[in-house]
């Protein structure tokens, strides 16, 4: 999810709002790992491949007719492996943030057009990266927000998948799969739920579609992180877990600030005790950073990173015991592993809330309405401050900052929560390091609801490319994956059009 | 559907409105049959059964939470017959109209409820009856009818019934069936379509769900009609298909205006030439409206009538070459049959338009916007004067009437048009003489999507009581259909919750 995506860039506030903010955005990284150079219409990806941008004129409200408004929503199209005319189209359901960086960590997709000959279409989530229903006054209010919806989504997906159908020479009768990460992987698994008639399957990868109400305990979550570190190096977890308290008391004194401040080499040195919290939920929200990027190899996913980079972390936090200044000491080797590993940072933010804002305010809107996912933390079975989940106070946080009431019931009433035995040709993938696994499907719910487990995966890792250092499971996940989609195109085409 | 329901009660519109207008309304008819006695909460129906009504909260726009309003939805429960706690509720998907109407013409249902020990819920359609969002407000301009849409409807009825599995004691682990005829049928197929974890299975009756655009040919409909009239009387049709051009030539003159007039004993005579367009839109829903009700028996579903009206209808129109004075008394006698069948109506009413207006404006507002359903007639296939179907002028007509833009493919990008084999558990039925058998889905789609087709059938005559006078076919087809249920429900017992 976006958790993947929150980095430093928050708001200051408080803890209940801190919890949510794990589900932030990917706006700043999809600005910031922009690789590409677009020359013309034509956009180059560092393997010599390239696809086309093109605009899909859409209906800001596709469920009223009031408003009569439409708005461009962006889609990549790459054809250069496409069997024209019989091979299939792969369908990115984009999610909370600029399609572009979608595009490009997602080689799975690359890999297995070239395999099944089939097209790709990556389309962006209306109100993130260019597709805003209403330009720059998109985010100005609940009016404007009014369609930022996961429904509404769907509905530009199958509006522009019936679109491409009818225009694209030889498309007409091409199956659809429906692909997608994170909240991605939520829309592709929704998105053959409620239009199977516009996609034959759908591959969810990490996608936490019962990260809601009543389906999983709150603090799964923030288990699996705990559990990550706990793997990763002996006192690892331990010496997170004291932190807090070492903070608490260094943050009580000026000179203990002072020392904070110089220690994490903090851009803005902290001031007064109470920033103590925002300090420590950043701290929180970097572990959790951590274990969803995981991953086996050096990679630039939210930052440059080592390769399973918890385990380097791991390395500065073997003495949970130690006196508070040589644990925090560890902490900020730590932490400066996450935000300083190519050795350019010259300062750490830890209030970093400007190019992010919109992205950002996006997943929040969306959280603060219908997908509200509970999380909380015990300090028992997890390494952090023990916080309840209070639905209370977090619908007073989104009333007071967007006007709008969240409906934690509704995700359950219109996805179906954990009955959803009718449907079929949906592959959940997860990964056993990545913490979005405690609200993804992880067994099998029939012969066509198939669960795949990835041990050594983080957060959707068969998504990327192929690479030397990939485990095993992930390499069977991604031919297994491969082999589902040839089977539902084979099943497609024995049904007919 | 709503032919069904239009009765007299028309604007004075255009041609290419009357089309539109055959999907009428029931809200006249609702309040005119009204059997009913309130006593207390407690209603009784005619044969000693008896149901309660309540209501329910809904959200007034469940797709956006800037309308953050409530609006109440009335619902109708009848538990007489109800294995408390382990019995499946069989919950009708109200339409277009006043629940109570339906409820007193579904007695099917009362009849399966207890064969299977059933509940029995009648959950009203928005903007229909006293389910008003806005009050009296509701139809005043396009903003206020901008949450009349199925989509809104069938998460009302979703949430309704979650809501009463988590109320009801003894209901939480209750296996629901949606049932519903016309566009209730349609609703009905949908919501198990959509809403699969929340109902086990749909009976479709008389659902034109395929009354789309590029669905089926526009002259299906008409053709059904002519048919009927054709099969019940030697010259019957032939007369109809003469009797336009009669018409034309009798209302050329002042004398002839008057004649006709006189003869139909019409309650405000023809003035001016042009009424004859009203009047002759008004003939051809009348004929359509027999062959809706065209049911074996005396029955007062729109209108008291005879058994099988259609061939006491035929008995006036024998022949079709006759002098046009003579024809057009035919007609007259044909159309007393059923508006008059009683004997006491002082005079007919071509452009009633008065208590019927609201639930009439809702359907109208739902053709204008998603529920559109091209139908065209050639005087060939059909015994009525041609006309195409005009798509641009029909919204411009919309454009006009509500400012409102129809979108003609939308309902085939959301509910899946003929690609709907994914889906399972439903049943359609439709009836031979239902002039909506045209759209309706009449092939079985595979193992649970299946086709009842019953030839001797009007419209939704399934969904009646048993009647001595019922032919074989409908008395199989209920059989059928209850045959199914409990297999769904077998099957959700075996599945688990």
């Amino acid at each position: 999810m976006n958790s993947e995506l929150r980095t430093s860039t928050r708001p200051v506030i408080t803890g209940i709002v801190s919890v949510v903010l794990l589900l932030g955005s990917l706006h700043v990284l999809a600005l910031r790992t922009q690789l590409l150079s677009r020359q013309g219409g034509l956009t180059h990806i560092s393997n010599g491949l390239s696809y086309k941008t093109y605009y899909f004129e859409q209906e800001i409200d596709h469920f009223g007719f009031f408003v009569n408004g439409t708005f461009k929503q962006r889609y990549l199209l790459a054809d250069q492996y496409w069997h024209q005319g019989s091979g299939p189209i792969l369908f990115y359901t984009g999610n909370e943030g600029d399609i572009t960086w979608f595009c490009n960590n997602t080689g799975f997709m690359w890999d297995a057009a070239e395999e099944l000959g089939a097209m790709l279409v990556f389309a962006e989530h209306r109100y993130y990266g260019e597709s805003l229903p209403f330009g720059k006054d998109s985010y100005s209010d609940a009016k404007h927000l009014n369609y930022l919806t996961s429904e509404q989504a769907l509905a530009d997906f199958a509006v522009l998948i019936k679109g491409l159908k009818s225009t694209i020479p030889g498309a007409q009768n091409s199956p659809v799969i429906a692909i997608g990460g994170s909240y991605g992987g939520m829309l592709a698994a929704w998105m053959r739920m409620k239009y199977p008639h516009v996609v034959i399957g759908a591959l969810a990868a990490s996608a936490p579609i019962w990260q809601f109400t009543d389906m999983v305990p709150c603090g799964t979550f923030y288990k699996i992180v705990t559990e990550d570190f706990h793997g990763s190096g002996l006192g690892c977890s331990e010496s997170i877990g004291s932190s807090w308290k070492a903070i608490d008391n260094m943050s009580s004194t000026a000179e203990g600030l002072e020392w904070l401040s110089s220690n994490f080499s903090l851009c803005a040195p902290l001031k007064r005790q109470e920033e103590a919290a925002v300090f420590k939920s950043w701290l929180q929200e970097t572990w959790v950073n951590l274990a969803m990027v995981d991953y086996p190899y050096e990679a630039n996913f939210l930052q440059p990173l080592p390769r399973w980079p918890i385990k380097v972390v791991c390395q500065y936090l073997t003495a949970p015991t130690a006196p508070d200044k040589q644990l925090l000491h560890g902490i900020s080797q730590a932490v400066k592993v996450y935000y300083n590993y190519t050795g350019n940072a010259e300062c750490l933010n830890i209030s970093q809330t400007a190019t992010g804002s919109l992205g950002y305010m996006g997943w929040y809107y969306q959280a603060c309405t219908e997908m509200v996912m509970p999380m909380c933390t015990d300090g028992v079975q997890d390494m952090f401050e023990p916080q309840k989940w209070d639905f209370g106070a977090f619908a007073e946080e989104c009333q007071a900052l967007f006007g709008v009431r969240p409906r934690a019931d509704w995700a359950d009433t219109v996805y179906g929560g954990k009955n959803i035995k009718a449907h079929s040709n949906i592959i959940f993938s997860n990964g056993g390091l990545d913490p979005w696994s405690g609200g993804g499907v992880t067994k099998s719910l029939s012969e066509s609801l198939v669960a795949i487990m990835i041990p050594e995966g983080a957060h959707h890792l068969d998504l990327r490319y192929n690479s030397n250092y990939d485990p095993e499971s992930v390499l069977n996940a991604r031919a297994l994956e491969k082999k589902y989609f040839k089977l539902w195109i084979k099943q497609a085409a024995a049904n007919g059009p």
